[in-house]
């Protein structure tokens, strides 16, 4: 249960989940678009969780993608050298056995794009990406699949640690909407 | 009505539109929506429509501003020089009595921004904003309330004749998602 | 040799070569420069042209990228499924024998990524990039190995053929620099 | 003197200067550009540095804008409401007497736009703009006249020491380029 006492003291949230996305209460997403937006916690997405409604709902797309259960290799390429979420990698890593997901994945051009995966079996993916929405800032990351032990991987580890640091919120004040009297003489 | 005839035989569209943007029933908004992600029909969406719902589905944020309706002048900045919604306009051109729009506006990071508008209240906006979304182009231009003549200035016909061809749809096969065989050996 | 007056009738030059690029004198490229940022020639670059003085100049970057020479194949993927160089594309295509280019690509993060390769040796390049620069658009694309009938493929000429419509001209004044009066009584 | 030394020890490096850009030497400007695109040193580009060598270099533009010595008012609003760099700012602040530096500002499209500036005199500016180059960070930022006591204001202040924290490298080794043997059996 994503509770309003939780959410509020929650600095990142990440977001894991297969199929069981449309259990997840209309209520609760708002809870936590609008923490997002309004207040910039920040959002890891990880994995199948493209089709969370959350992750839906923030990208305006359908999100959908190729995809492949064959346990192939995927080997992440890093795009952006200088970027805080590549901190301390190489210039790729492998997934030995990897869940493929490919192109076309149908969201909004990344504001910042991260990781390009190669697959074996012939695909391409864009597996990092970076969003800014509102106050908030996303980050979409697609390697681990539950019946690999990806999420013990120590680059897959690095890139997430990185993303939450990325990933915090700033302090300001909520954005001011509406009606407003002019600052100068008309 | 926006009818699946007339909507599939529809390049670009235009909405504009104050307040009765809730009266626009959710599956009239369905059927814009895939005609513009699935199969690219344009969207040029013009001053108030910024709330309508297609805007503000496709775009995943909510698309507030700061707004002021005293008819004081807006000064319209070029700021993507050599971009085709540009073509023909001068530097900059006024819109002598304008309603103001400013920022903080809550749209994602713009694909493309052609327009920056000074207003003479002391607020900026950024009232030409490129999108893609799918198969589709999208084209927020923000001049245009329906007390002044505006719709009548020769630059902004221009710049709304030039979106026009900007966001027309290319020919394409609609993206294939789901499950897939590898292309190579695995 | 390209003259004043071959360049001045140009609407969108296309560069092609190897090796040979430092024999091209300041005094050209400097020429080649001017028309494209200030009169908005388009400049379609192809395959080992990222090296030429003229891309690396406009990029601010090094321009170097990993590469092999192996008559491997290259999947072509398109990213950007709208986009009017994409115009009359599949999802992908295949070139048989390519000379591999690989990531880290030492270029600016594009404008627009239209396509990603995918090599059979395991890399992947952003291999169709679209640049913004002052009132000129330019076009990278990477395949096109001279030792491979690359050019005569119907794919490629295509991509060639909707990136000239897309580079070329706009019709507007240069833009104004230096120092200028108020348009506001301050 | 920027000797090797300092420059090796300098994680970022801020530049300021009015005309004087020509007498450093390009020795010296290639030293500073080596040390941000292959090793990540962050670059922070103060006003009139806007023509310095190495920043026209990294940009690959002219640089050029419009420019007004008549210290009227700049209001700098913030256009990425969750970036690092706008951390702990109101939504505008405003410098009482300033320099203005209006558009077009010939730049590569940014790859994060985070103020436009609104001044009295009738021009807008983007006056804080991040570019990502190689394997460093640049941040451009338009305040500081140096007839005006612009950098003792608090939030100019602020913002120089966020861009600061946002441009600091990253651990990485420099990446590879050239020739590689390939990594899957072609």
């Amino acid at each position: 249960g994503v509770t309003v006492d939780k959410l509020s003291s929650t600095d990142v949230l990440e977001v894991w989940g297969h199929l069981a996305h449309d259990n997840v209460s209309d209520e609760i997403v708002d809870r936590i678009y609008r923490r997002i937006v309004f207040e910039g916690m920040g959002l890891i997405v990880l994995h199948s969780a493209h089709l969370s409604k959350i992750f839906r709902r923030l990208m305006g797309t359908t999100c959908r993608l190729k995809w492949r259960e064959a346990g192939e290799l995927e080997r992440v390429w890093v795009i952006s050298p200088g970027h805080p979420i590549a901190d301390g990698l190489n210039e790729y890593f492998e997934i030995e056995h990897s869940e493929m997901y490919g192109e076309p994945f149908d969201i909004p051009p990344p504001d910042q794009l991260i990781f390009i995966s190669w697959f074996k079996g012939g695909e391409v993916f864009r597996s990092g990406c970076c969003f800014y929405r509102g106050m908030g800032k996303i980050f979409y990351f697609s390697p681990g699949h539950e019946t690999y032990p990806i999420y013990y991987d120590p680059n897959v580890r690095r890139v997430i640690y990185n993303a939450i640091l990325w990933a915090k919120p700033i302090k300001r004040a909520t954005p001011v909407f509406g009606r407003v009297e002019p600052l100068e003489k008309i």
